[in-house]
């Protein structure tokens, strides 16, 4: 760690002459404005994994510029630290100073964490940022991690994500029995309620489960990221979304870090996580339209599907029924649900006179 | 303005004993890092104005936190520099370094600015800054903005706005001969087409010229602003929008000002006016949520209405006509036209099954 900057050093060497006492109080002096902070941030994803991965470099490039140098943050991905799914634990006890990961992965861990990235039925990205900023979800997030040495702030938005990649028809909710599904985390416990039964593949072998009927539907993403897995290739139906309707991705950040930077690196690294996730959204609406227009043009066969409404009634039951056991078990999980539906109410009574109303009118 | 900060002052006292050699080269070393550049920027709103002036307002914060007061920008509200559609000439001409406000408001003086605001069946917020960002909407500002000397950047968004508030009925293309409405600039066009009579009319009387039938109808934003002027008192319909989805303003800079600047504060200056933009979005999202219930809440028969497909129709040919009028004239027009559309079809194919189908499904 350099605690001493080019200029100063410059002063000191052409200095050499002059009394110890100017020298001592030139150096003493610099180091305060001067000290370069070097941090570490584990993130889940692979190397250059795309728009996940543009985030945490968009966010480390800013906060460099912006300091000119003060702050730089090393990004390690998970080739390299080899625990994708630790980086709440790494960052927890300060072997890395920041991670960048899904809060919702943690809920094994710290069953709370579940509510910070989307949640079935819930808010959309931009009714979600106003919940966080504005609605109470920030102060709800510090209460769940701060106990653990950490804060969370947003990290990306990957926008809606679709209800996925379906080898054939779901007409009614029958269809959903024994329906083999890659369908990790809260929105697989819900499909398990109406019968189906979801499993969690690696990445690496989604391909080849859908094509050999190993598995009859999977979800990953949406255009932006569905494009290079190739599922369109080999599932005939794309469902429109439901489980996971704005999933925000998040920064970590190890409080004793954060408490050591001087105000002014607190401020930029704040803004630069701030920007780094909004821009991801912005990026992630852009890729998901590229993406979708190309997989029509080349595979024009792929039909988009709503499920029935009987389907969605019985999964919001399942949801509801769910979420109420775990609001019972625990008060913090009561408070952050009401939180939520409270809001949801409140801004969807907005979005569905502007955005559906003006969707709908254009589509007409 | 301040050449010299407090640490080197502080040298400075100390090591006055000290030969003159070592003075000056400190003193000289400093200024670079050190200087603070002091910005004033011109906002075309009053003070206060809500939600457009907490976008300066959180920008100039942003800016001077992060760069430790070097850069701190004052903000001139219309009150004081008494000019409030005279922004665009005062940071041209370099009387202030920057400006806030809605880039359609110098369609008369440079007719291209029409386009980077929102354009009549055009975009909703998050699509056009995936165009502005990664569609190549940036680069066709710059076109038009860079012959003035000035930079533009987006400034905040308003949410898709309402259509206005009527106090009749529009059932058919007919029912617009004549029908007297607050609405300026372009829309007011396309309106003027089909027979409706545009007029434009200070904020400060509008109330009293929609009580009082000066006006049959009105357009302002939408309840994140409409709630305070009170037009739900006395006006019973509320028409969804089509005329601005997704109203961006925008941030001027002086070139030369933008020139002067180090490359750490020009990078802190551009983080904090895209940040403070988006973060404008969050906000009107926030507020249109919590006054529409406030609004419904208070005034029940408030009736939302659509327009009727037919005069919708109608809309979208008259705004055809004179954007092909405005092509013929302009190539840059006619480019800049052909991007917002090619990229409106590609982002929307997105947008309506993500979106559009999500809040269909949660509105049944």
């Amino acid at each position: 760690m350099s605690l001493i900057n080019t200029s100063v050093k410059r002063v000191l060497k052409s200095t050499a002459i002059v009394a110890a006492t100017c020298f001592a109080f030139v150096a003493g002096n610099a180091n305060a404005a001067d000290k370069v902070y070097r941090l570490k941030l584990a993130e889940t994803w692979g190397p250059n994994f795309p728009v996940f991965g543009d985030a945490t470099k968009n966010m480390a490039k800013m906060a460099e510029e912006m300091s000119n140098g003060r702050l730089k943050i090393r990004i390690d991905s998970a080739n390299k630290h080899k625990a994708p799914l630790g980086v709440f634990d790494m960052v927890k006890s300060g072997q890395y100073d920041m991670g960048h990961s899904g809060s919702y992965y943690w809920k094994g861990k710290v069953p709370n964490t579940l509510y910070f990235t989307s949640m079935p039925f819930g808010m959309t990205p931009a009714e979600q940022y106003a919940w966080f900023y504005h609605g109470g979800g920030m102060e709800l997030m510090e209460q769940v991690y701060s106990p653990h040495n950490l804060m969370s702030f947003p990290g990306g938005n990957t926008d809606i994500q679709m209800g996925g990649w379906f080898q054939k028809e779901i007409n009614s909710v029958e269809d959903l029995q024994g329906l083999k599904m890659r369908i990790p985390g809260f929105a697989g416990e819900i499909l398990a309620e109406l019968g189906a039964k979801p499993t969690n593949i690696a990445p690496g072998e989604l391909y080849t489960s859908l094509e050999r009927r190993t598995i009859d539907a999977l979800e990953w993403v949406g255009p932006s990221l569905d494009l290079r897995m190739g599922f369109h290739k080999i599932a005939p139906y794309y469902y429109t979304g439901w489980h996971e309707p704005g999933s925000e991705l998040q920064f970590l950040v190890n409080k004793r870090t954060w408490e050591k930077l001087p105000a002014d690196l607190r401020e930029i690294l704040r803004v630069a996580m701030r920007t780094a996730a909004y821009d991801m959204y912005t990026q992630a609406t852009h890729e998901s339209g590229k993406n979708w227009v190309s997989i029509k043009s080349e595979y024009p066969n792929v039909q988009v599907k709503d499920f029935p409404v009987e389907v969605m009634v019985a999964l919001k039951d399942a949801n509801d029924r769910l979420l109420a056991e775990y609001a019972k078990k625990d008060a913090l999980a009561k408070e952050i649900q009401e939180s939520q539906a409270s809001y949801l109410k409140q801004v969807r009574s907005w979005t569905d006179i502007s955005h559906r109303a003006y969707l709908n009118s254009q589509a007409q």
